[in-house]
């Protein structure tokens, strides 16, 4: 961002100290490079549309706006279309929580649920947890929010009860406090790593008794291949976890509909924070997620997604056994978009530094270091001997064809 | 917020330090009182939709949906549709501006763009400049970022030059910086009251040499009651002002589309702040705003709804005329949506005190407190003798047919 002249040089001298932590995407940064023709993206974690029904949806909007405009079009409750919370609250269920009403507050997309639980819970300084690596858009989050990031390997079956407990007593040693750990627990983005049911008590448990709040954000929890759900976080100790659901995964993204749920004067609180950014998420968006749910468009559109992704994700796996160096290493998700490769030591380029070479080669994929933030451990003194992630990549398989994933996997792999 | 129990306390125990600031806006509150049946709402600053061709905008959608179904309802550009932004371009000349399409940034109402920009330029403890009265929205945006709000008063031309500059200096030689004025120059929220077009070219220079960015927010501009159009501030010097547009009044607040106009750096950190917060604007609610637009639905519905508003502002204005106690004092707008009645000195209640009673007669309002804040005041240790406000009232007509806004008017002039 050097280089500024004139007017915007001029005010950029009165950006705030958090204007620091504001850094582009790395994930929207290759979008773009994702749209040129003969480009394999498997990179951004779009889900497919094409089996949504879209001439019926139309017809729904078309609808929803001729009888119900006068209220849609119009400013609705800061908390959010009641109708659509009350049935989230039966959804939820599909995952061993019972939520009230007063405990759900809706939102623009899950993104605006963890920005808003951010800026309620933490100030600069602060610290929190979260997977290594985890989902970048968080790290974006609590960068913009001068919050210290301190992420907690995973091993297979997701994050181990025990470290996680080690590493808040080893911070509170340090006079640190460690306000909330973020976590994906369902095919985590970026390494599709579910976190074993066995563990979840526990990490709960270990987070409450050590007065850290458990944020459990769950976009791609419908989407196992199996069809099964997990039991959330939140169905364990709904006064330690707030949960961020999205519709963004399984329905719409353009819509920008998620929602949180948070014990009742927390969420009220969520709610105050979220409409001084937003006043109300979009009625007519709300509405329209309203519609699919309730027409019944949900569940069997669910269904056949997964259906899809599993096929997806069998052919990157395929395509890694078939096409990737040797000693390569690879996630085996069961669900949602994205497997996670580890390349092996000692190979000659780092995935980085791999990425210009891999674009002109035709296939474009998010390097694994844009799932790290080593701010904390450069400014402790005690940075990692090469860039966290510098060895791995992150294959999005959700919106691409197995023959062009297989296509892409092999063209990746000659350049890796 | 007193009185949490249980989870509520435990948690709340972890709040940041700027939680404090999260109050419930005063409009918010009084919605819920709007709704009950019998209520005559001078309160709310709804626009009217009965005039929108809804049975077309319906048809519009569903095409949209049906044809577009794969791009409208995935992930989008975090700067904005293009399309959009472009055409917001060419709308920005109604106003004398000429922004290039690097300078537009969509957001999800203009409210986002107050939010982004003071999360972009101010930390805890810098200094804001607002008109006095000021939207209530305004203030709990900065309250949320810890900013010091110091209220400038307007006489009957809005703001005078001189005394916004007197100002700064007076708070700079408190050693205090001053980081933006906000301004609503338009029909002002809450006072209808219109900035001067000659003193508009002095207070952008005024700020401009004081090294003060100004933040335009222009809500209500393209609904004066004669149809022109003043030139905003920021056709003045685009490098020195940050404009805030909307689509709410004049369209739809339902759908949550706005942008903001800055120098090109200035609007990719911008991009990147919102993308943390929303990842990007609902795609499908541009691409229905954009249709509005580009079929011609805009100029003749602001045409009608703004002679619709001007027939109510002269009903309420008439009203007033009739039935309020001698002394009382109104606003005369040329546009917009509000009128703001200064009550007699020495009358018994302030205007605070007379809402129960108030909406006990059936006629619920916002209080002029509302608009003001008094804690850099307190924090002086020179409080006003009463609150600011306290012997004002915001009257709402945008959204009332005439003769219950009389009927309004008249329940409202027997309490007070």
């Amino acid at each position: 961002m050097s280089g500024a002249t004139g007017a915007d040089a001029r005010l950029m001298q009165g950006f705030a100290t958090r204007a620091s932590g504001f850094r582009p995407s790395p994930v929207r940064d290759v979008f773009e490079v994702s749209m040129r023709p003969g480009i394999i993206s498997l990179a951004g974690g779009n889900p497919d549309l094409e089996l949504l029904p879209l001439d019926r949806l139309g017809q729904m909007a078309s609808e929803i706006i001729a009888k119900e405009g006068l209220e849609v079009l119009q400013y609705g409750s800061g908390a959010g279309l009641e109708e659509l919370a009350e049935l989230v609250c039966g959804f939820m269920e599909s995952e061993g929580s019972r939520p009230k009403l007063d405990e759900i507050q809706m939102t623009a997309g899950s993104q605006m649920g963890l920005d808003l639980v951010t800026k309620l819970f933490t100030d600069p300084g602060d610290v929190v947890l979260a997977e290594g690596p985890t989902y970048t858009g968080a790290l974006g989050v609590f960068e913009g929010y001068e919050v210290e990031v301190q992420q907690v390997e995973m091993d297979e079956q997701g994050l181990v009860p025990d470290q996680v407990e080690e590493r808040i007593k080893q911070l509170a040693a340090e006079g640190k406090k460690v306000k909330f750990l973020y976590t994906i627990p369902n095919f985590q983005n970026p390494t599709g790593v579910t976190l074993a049911d066995d563990r979840r008590a526990e990490l709960v448990r270990v987070c409450r008794e050590n007065d850290v709040l458990v944020v459990e954000d769950n976009p791609y929890g419908q989407l196992g291949f199996d069809g099964e759900r997990h039991r959330s976080l939140h169905s364990y100790d709904p006064d330690a976890v707030i949960y961020l659901g999205s519709f963004s995964k399984v329905f719409s993204p353009g819509v920008r509909v998620g929602w949180m749920v948070a014990p009742p004067r927390v969420r009220k609180f969520l709610q105050i924070a979220g409409e001084a950014v937003t006043i109300c998420p979009s009625v007519l968006s709300q509405r329209l997620v309203l519609g699919f749910m309730s027409e019944g468009m949900w569940e069997p559109h669910t269904r056949k997604t997964s259906t899809l992704y599993q096929e997806r994700c069998e052919a990157v796996l395929n395509a890694c056994e078939q096409h990737m160096p040797e000693g390569t290493q690879w996630t085996v998700p069961e669900g949602g978009f994205f497997t996670w490769l580890t390349l092996p030591e000692g190979g000659a380029a780092d995935a980085e530094k791999a990425l210009p070479r891999a674009i002109d080669a035709g296939v474009v994929f998010v390097p694994g270091t844009a799932f790290y933030d080593d701010a904390a451990a450069h400014r402790a003194g005690n940075p990692p001997a090469v860039p966290s992630g510098a060895r791995n990549v992150r294959l999005a398989f959700s919106s691409v064809s197995p023959e062009k994933l297989s296509e892409g996997v092999e063209r990746l792999a000659k350049v890796l």
